[in-house]
């Protein structure tokens, strides 16, 4: 049996091998447009940051492949190449990427509201932003200046909203979760998406965490933004999809929201010219929360073992 | 007995006033010049925000004086106005800011290794940060780009510090102190100052949480500044004399460090024109860490159960 792993990232190949001696492992290079002739017979392929080129001829030329274990969280760039899941096993690397997309969520909400972009802004003007230190309103209504007794509901709880929510909860934040299945997760409450209008009325920090698919297309939008209070920041390292840019410009603009912090976009990179590089109170990170997969020999091993016994297969689509 | 308390934040004095009923609870004006004639009989001022004429008025016509609680960290403002500890009991609010300044001190963590203010710069430039976003290497040697395996030195190991610690060792950190006395504090190795240059050549990210006293003047120095490796941050929330602020901005422009972010400076506000505001990956923040005493009431009622009962208060200098 043959498998190809990628050296797009510092993977530990011995790691596999000592657990799977019969199986052979193949580096190869996920930006290359062709996969050598060799390697045409590969049964599995891991893949990581591969170029669409790359994947499209792994489509075309590699015959026999029977799965590919993707690292990244979702399976989006190997069902654009053309795979079909019907047909051959796709696993993602989902969990592989919670705790560091927790802890830049965490920053981004803590950006907001302790206000560091502001702070930076003036700082680069040479300017002391007095306004926002010295004594304070302690936890102001109306506001989101900490995460104390902040309401944060997370739409979207996977594994990365399990990661998350334990930081929160540990700042004093008060969280719920909102999701197609109601129900307890992990001790938080999540709520359907039928009550969405009245969670998003009480909410002063939103994270989204949802996944790029039609169904949750433009789910944030204009009338589901203005069900949030107008102090509330939206904070989404999910998809860029999820959110409708216009409309949530034209929220950031009116003030009909406190603010955004974006890691995702609908197009990436956010195109030179965009209306929201300048939008008011929008704090614009470039898809960084994840692109670090840990644990991935752990995820390859564990699934390679039931591949050979013929089990399911983790983190299947 | 009489007791003046401020209106420069949201106290509730019924509490107060509840478990007291005998003690006469007046408001007063922190920042007037002068305190009502009436007043100059009280035997105990809440401080918070004080203006230094207001203090120093205090001092000179407040003669029936026996106790003060301030409710800021340190006593600095009540002694520079001339209140003597050995005839008046003065008591801090030691404990009212730790959580806010843990919670802060983490957002300039995560600002320094997810480089959100780097983002910021080019965001106000309408340039993508992409060389800050998608695929990294996951926690590369000699660099600060995640709080998880990190190593933390918390110079200055209080109540602010043990606040701080679980939430970094939640993400993943590695923390250890550094104070006068070593020992064991919360589960935290902390090492004497002695052990100084050993430990801080071992540091990722030095957190500095040091009172503002003869004793603690330019600690962080040339000197002691060397030792840090090129890629560690600074972060202090301390007080800003104990930095050598000239000699932090050389490093910051030799590259000798990693970086600073600083919540407290030598002169405050920062002068306009001074060069730490355009230095290299320096990170400003207003005195913004604390601010918002909590718990007040509390600390005010279980103080003056120990007062009316002749025992020793919490928090005395």
């Amino acid at each position: 049996m043959k498998l190809l792993y990628p050296t797009s990232l510092i993977l530990d190949p011995s790691k596999i091998s000592s657990s799977f001696p019969t199986i052979s492992l193949h580096p190869y290079d996920v930006q290359s447009p062709t996969i050598p002739q060799d390697h045409h017979n590969a049964d599995i392929l891991i893949t990581w940051t591969n170029s669409p080129q790359n994947l499209s001829y792994a489509v075309t030329n590699l015959h026999q492949l029977k799965w590919i274990q993707s690292l990244a969280a979702g399976p989006n760039d190997v069902l654009s190449a053309g795979f079909d899941s019907s047909k051959i096993k796709i696993t993602t690397g989902s969990g592989l990427h919670d705790r560091t997309v927790a802890e830049h969520t965490l920053g981004l909400l803590l950006v907001a509201a302790r206000r560091f972009h502001e702070m930076r802004d003036l700082q680069n003007q040479g300017k002391w932003p007095g306004h926002l230190g010295g004594p304070q309103p302690d936890r102001p209504k109306g506001s989101f200046r900490t995460l104390r007794d902040a309401k944060v509901t997370i739409w979207g709880f996977g594994n990365i909203a399990k990661t998350l929510t334990p930081h929160l909860v540990g700042l004093g934040a008060s969280v719920v979760g909102v999701a197609r299945r109601e129900g307890i997760r992990d001790g938080i409450q999540v709520y359907g998406e039928d009550k969405l209008k009245e969670v998003l009325q009480g909410t002063d920090a939103l994270v989204m965490i949802l996944p790029g698919d039609k169904t949750t297309r433009h789910v944030l939008n204009k009338e589901t933004l203005s069900w949030l209070p107008n102090h509330a920041w939206v904070v989404n390292v999910g998809r860029g999809t999820s959110v409708d840019e216009d409309a949530l410009y034209e929220a950031l603009e009116e003030g009909s929201i406190g603010g955004a912090a974006l890691d995702v976009f609908e197009t990436e990179p956010l195109p030179e010219g965009n209306k929201l590089y300048g939008a008011k109170n929008l704090v614009l990170s470039p898809h960084a929360a994840g692109g670090r997969p840990q644990g991935s020999e752990e995820l390859i091993i564990e699934n390679l073992a039931k591949f050979v016994k013929g089990e399911e297969l983790k983190n299947l689509i």
